[in-house]
């Protein structure tokens, strides 16, 4: 299984508190736990020509991770279009955190995907709504997260195919927080936590459920189906 | 209540025989129908200005019907996105037939809406699968309809929110021919008979369901959700 | 419309602060604030012959609200059936609160419906998630009860098929606390907040939200499906 | 992966065409080509001692397959809830053809799960409606079966969490054929074809939905949820 770590990777090189937290940068972060649970991820940034998700890239990509930002409308129309093909062939998508408002999110929603959010180092709690879904695998009943921003409801999506996690915040919001989609012949995985100022992507329980993800997403070994004008399969007396 | 048909109403100008089967146009044929339902619906067709969708009329409209086929591409996405911001701020949306196609379902979906497709005047037995959905109401267990263009899975459409007709074909196909969708506060309902050589809209059972389908998608009197930076609503140690 | 209240009436006769919170029993509360929205709604209660839920009275009406909590044993099978019965024959069916571990609603989830609970006085703050949902209408962003039980995930139900609220609790606990379900041709429609000793019933948006529960779960005006054998309706050469 | 393929096994003691259609019984024709799929299946059957479902052999068990017809009532009412218990604690469980009917599939579906029937002899086409479900990997668009017994709708069932098929028949009916449903940590399919007189499970297509089945259905590594009383992990003012 191929795997692709995509990242806007701006805040790293501009924010102290980001570079410290993530020396190598989110995608390294997440490139180090898919390595030692035996994947052989690549990596792609922004800057790269064309992103760093050339076609060729995405063909052979099984299972695409998002994590973006700041730099949502610099992301190309063209590459936006070329993910959202791929995604309706088959590939997996796991969107990652302030990923919700990307352009190729938004695209496979159609809904605004916007929310409440607020920085106040405050309290998450990640609680289990579907306990016999294969990404809460291993996962125990909640994951708590000391410090992270806080999303909360409405979040504009669609009603997710399937609920796996919501979230509790200090504060007083909740946030429908593991999110399933099907998109053609994809799989779409929305997971909210990750803010870029905090260690979110060293904890053991979100590694897990970002492996659970990734191996929940995987292309199924079945052609696209045949679309157009179709002969019939029985007769019709006005052929 | 304020209804809007719009059509794109270019087949009525160019084929004999559609012009025979809709004198007045598809929109005409469904304002008809609606008048005698008690509804007071306004029309508008591609070839106004703006398309007759200027944020007046879309302001005031409560349900918005679409029919269109062979000139999705000439709607201008400045519309669309009009129409879009209008659906996700509660506005309904019935989408009949070919519109499966039209810029304003694909962005709503997030998929390429593709179907398999024949012209052979076939017979098409729409089954309802959701007896007690409002959509079905008084419809009986199934609309036959002696000639109808077929259309046939596999229909790239997200899982709908609520399947309510499932369609049998002569030449041997199916399709999820009733389909809701929420998206954002608006309600989506896509209803697939109404080919522009046939008399579907003159059937009682298709404009029962359709008049239906209306007062299911009506709006609520319910204020859009407030986005954003947000207070918290309890003590947060690290504010 | 007919709507019927059911209440176990039992913490009523015993407990000093039920019977000071409603001292005409949950169902008179209820049934006061139905009064004030223009229903003219039947009690009927544990004790009562047939527990008040006769042929006749079941037969005559449209939604059927349910509080149980101490007695769920004391409801006769025989009645659980008749009530059943009436709901996949499409009587809407708003089960509160406790009434999540009654028979009635066990029998048409298929599961447990347990969940984590406690009672310590603490703040419940009820997000709505689907903000373009009638049962949503004209509450507001969410809606706040100072005091209430907690009831915390996971909650054993399938998974909902509309999902309106889920609520925060102070001590850490997350909750789908409006759920809809369609079994049959019947609404189903659970709504977490009204423990017995909190005067909740008399809170101007819960009864905003019963109220438009019952509307929403109004049956329509569709024969029952016919089910058995059945005679082609095409020609089968097998025959 | 330990697979227990239950069968009725009546039609094959009475009935000369079933005998010679299967000569070791449906489950015995299921558990031949599970083990060329690599399993090691368990049968059990009806007239064993507690039916062959101790409960060692379910405790043993991960996914249960179950086909019942004519004696749907002679199963006894404590090995249901024994198998219901079990399936809400992770237990996958297929359900094939007849066994709509049993009263395991009733209790977790909480519906009559009625239909329509027709023994014919005619086409049954079963379209895959969700391309990227890994219950329809390497299926191709549709499975053909020449002859078997109608299924119509309205199939009286929850809305199924995924819809995977829906058959097409001669006759003019259409069927969910293909449904999966989440109930507690139990992941259910139930998978239409598959009547006593037909060599339909010898077909490949629906051995290999069958295996895929299985795979989908497989329990989780993931503690059951905690119930009941729950001390607050917060501060809780009321306490």
């Amino acid at each position: 299984m191929n795997v692709t770590v995509w990242n806007e990777n701006r805040h790293e090189q501009t924010n102290e508190k980001v570079k410290e937290v993530y020396p190598n940068g989110i995608h390294g972060a997440i490139a180090d736990f898919l390595k030692e649970a035996g994947y052989d991820p690549l990596t792609a940034t922004l800057d790269e020509a064309e992103h760093g998700l050339t076609e060729n890239v995405l063909n052979e990509t099984d299972v695409l991770l998002w994590w973006g930002h700041v730099a949502h409308d610099e992301v190309s129309d063209d590459i936006v279009e070329r993910v959202q093909k791929r995604v309706l062939e088959g590939m997996g998508l796991i969107v990652l955190h302030s990923g919700h408002f990307s352009k190729i999110f938004k695209s496979l929603m159609g809904t605004t995907c916007d929310l409440k959010w607020r920085e106040a180092n405050e309290k998450e709690r990640l609680w289990v709504v579907s306990p016999g879904h294969p990404i809460a695998e291993g996962v125990g009943e909640y994951i708590e997260l000391e410090k992270e921003e806080m999303y909360g409801e409405h979040f504009d999506i669609p009603a997710p195919d399937e609920l796996v996690f919501v979230s509790w915040f200090q504060g007083g919001e909740v946030f429908r927080s593991g999110c399933t989609f099907n998109r053609g012949k994809g799989k779409i995985f929305y997971f909210r936590p990750g803010h870029e100022t905090y260690p979110t992507y060293y904890n053991k329980q979100i590694q897990q459920v970002i492996v659970n993800g990734i191996k929940w997403a995987a292309p199924t070994n079945q052609p696209m189906p045949v679309y157009g004008n179709a002969k019939p399969l029985e007769d019709v007396p006005g052929e």
